[in-house]
């Protein structure tokens, strides 16, 4: 095989299919969220981020920058090892412990990021209970697939937050056999919201332990921020509690909490955690302030809602295509990967608006969309133009309307 | 089942066999490196770590500290998202160019951590290239062999560092099927250096791709620093170089270089990569500081040499156990796990010598050690201390001094 030619070519498919990613070159303006400067052909520019996972601007907050700053000062750069060959370091204990409180739980565990606290539990889970079988949702996000594959247990995957498809699945498995249900509470990119109760109700019934990614939650749901599962008042029926620390945390890495035992069974066998080296001092400090803050200062959280729900308003109300998220996230129907990428150009280049296309494999293929996700820092100024933006460019490339996309479909 | 009482089942096993893992919890001390502040029980102490992964103390160099605060001022504690999704910021473009200049290949690609570098590109290659066969080396990394078993191509393992071995299995396979040659330059846990020109003939001879762990060699070998493969003008001849920027560049964080195609090729498919947010502004700049730095002053490796020939000839005068390392790593055999430990917890409780015992599965039962790792910035009256302080455990706990161990096992 000619190997250049082998990587050449599948390179050149994906730019065939309109599907080869560009990366957008930012320059975050600490102060200033969201907007940032657009590197590009040796000029910047000011752009208006609509699309980050820094839901709440923490990654600019004053606390935060101080708890990095003092951090570096104290202990430099890096952690300077694995978690067990001389990197722990004390931010990285009491991160763990603030997190375990913050869930509610006996213990937590950090991660390099959200993706391998994923892979690695689930893997690790999968590949060491004996016999286990993982239900999984039809919508969970590649890192949990990713995990659940590398165990290579028996898994099954229930319909898309279908309680009663997950009944009749555990039904069928072997009752003494250990199980796990795995699902996400907010799905990111249709922005809808698991029933979690009614799913531990049946995860209860089997036997079951549960498994919910909170990544798209933490900081953002429940009176103190830990996700939807405080929200709704069920923390205590799920056993393992995944989040992030790169989204609405604002720095970066992942964690999962949960009882003494289990959190130290996978601290014991999990690969991905093992073999890593752990979060520089600063890292952990810096989310450290910003869980602290975030405990804090529930008003953040009514206000990021309030965007959210202006944002999906305004837009409805002039026809464009948003989709029926029940979260903090906007998803703008486009239905294909050339149109959403063409829109979204024209966005940046002409209107000074960043939202990246999402297209598959984030998305399936004709699902193609724009994801916006507003925060408590776009201002009205700010949304009368994203607004304005997005009618002339669904005007100018002829993208169907919410009522048009309703008739092609009949 | 019963998960609480499985986990704690299995914890009670782990600390049956000597083999529970208690993280010394060190508080770093910015600028008197190697001495950190361990934490236990409510107090501190001083110690001198003798077991980092900061192998040249960059984590505390004043320029890298800089670059980190000066990222932090501007850009804020996180990046925003993945790669694609709002996460790339200009630190991560410059961060990447200069690391394609450091290895002398067309580019390069970012990870959030080596782990995640070796598993996602070996376990992309393996799935993506049809009829795939990856050679691995018997003694390769975890992340390694977990992303090779991910990808679940045909695999065969060679015996390590040997490229006769390596030949024989390379001819027995199909000549025209894609094949993967993965290897690491410097072995952590022996401290033996790769044949790489010999494997490399070899390679060639079966037109298989290489694939180059220099994750322990990164900083610290080769005029400008980027690992063995530069040392032994071999870089050419290495498809793919890995490396992380957690041990030597003092920070976090993992990377490839190889050609454009061949990174735009994992950065399109790999999905560890795709679905991961990306680490922080002020982390790659940190790294991008501690690149440039090492780049131009090749005096740090000199001295690094010195000090580690200087630890194992100190030790092996003095009969303590050091295995004939060739590179800067000190491994000393304990050879028990319950043993290693005690000497370790003597070491640090009674002689404020902080090294951690190693013990499976990172080494194979039976070949417990404690693992040293000299650096520049250990002087004369701490290796004094050291050598004298392992001599005197080794009395105190009757480990098998070198000849002894050596009669032991004829």
């Amino acid at each position: 095989m000619d190997y250049e030619q082998y990587f050449g070519k599948r390179i050149a498919d994906l730019k065939a299919d309109g599907r080869y990613r560009v990366f957008a070159d930012l320059e975050r303006i600490c102060g200033r969220f969201p907007v940032a400067l657009n590197h590009r052909d040796g000029k910047t520019r000011e752009v208006v981020v609509w699309c980050s996972n820094d839901y709440l601007g923490m990654g600019q907050r004053a606390e935060v920058l101080a708890a990095a700053h003092e951090a570096i000062d104290r202990c430099g750069a890096g952690a300077g090892g694995t978690r067990n060959i001389s990197g722990t370091n004390h931010y990285h204990v009491l991160l763990e412990q603030e997190l375990a409180a913050f869930n509610a739980k006996e213990a937590a565990l950090l991660f390099t990021s959200g993706y391998v606290a994923n892979q690695t539990t689930l893997s690790t889970l999968g590949a060491t209970l004996p016999g286990c079988i993982i239900f999984s949702d039809a919508l969970n996000h590649n890192s949990m697939i990713e995990g659940i594959r590398h165990g290579r247990s028996h898994k099954h995957i229930f319909k898309h937050n279908d309680p009663a498809d997950l009944d009749r699945l555990l039904a069928a498995a072997p009752k003494d056999a250990p199980k796990v249900v795995a699902f996400e509470s907010v799905y990111s990119m249709d922005g809808d919201i698991a029933p979690i109760a009614e799913l531990c109700d049946v995860a209860e019934k089997h036997n079951a332990m549960t498994y919910l990614d909170e990544v798209h939650a933490v900081g953002m749901y429940g009176a103190e921020g830990s996700g939807v599962a405080e929200r709704d008042g069920v923390r205590d029926r799920i056993t393992i509690i995944q989040g992030t620390l790169a989204k609405a945390i604002g720095v970066v890495g992942g964690y999962i909490a949960a009882s003494q035992a289990c959190v130290d069974y996978i601290r014991s066998f999990g690969p991905g955690f093992i073999f890593s080296s752990s979060m520089p001092p600063a890292t952990a400090a810096a989310c450290l302030a910003s869980i602290r803050y975030l405990r804090h200062h529930p008003e953040l959280r009514v206000k990021h809602q309030e965007r959210a729900a202006t944002c999906k308003r305004r837009l409805s109300e002039r026809g464009i295509p948003v989709l029926p998220s029940v979260s903090h996230i906007v998803p703008v129907m486009v239905g294909n990967a050339s149109l959403c990428k063409q829109a979204s150009d024209m966005l940046l280049d002409e209107y000074d608006i960043y939202v990246q296309p999402i297209n598959y494999p984030t998305v399936p293929v004709g699902t193609e969309r724009l994801r916006i996700t507003p925060t408590p820092l776009h201002d009205d100024a700010q949304m009368d133009h994203l607004v304005e933006s997005f009618c002339a460019v669904w005007d100018r490339l002829g993208i169907p309307k919410a009522g048009e996309q309703a008739k092609a479909a009949e």
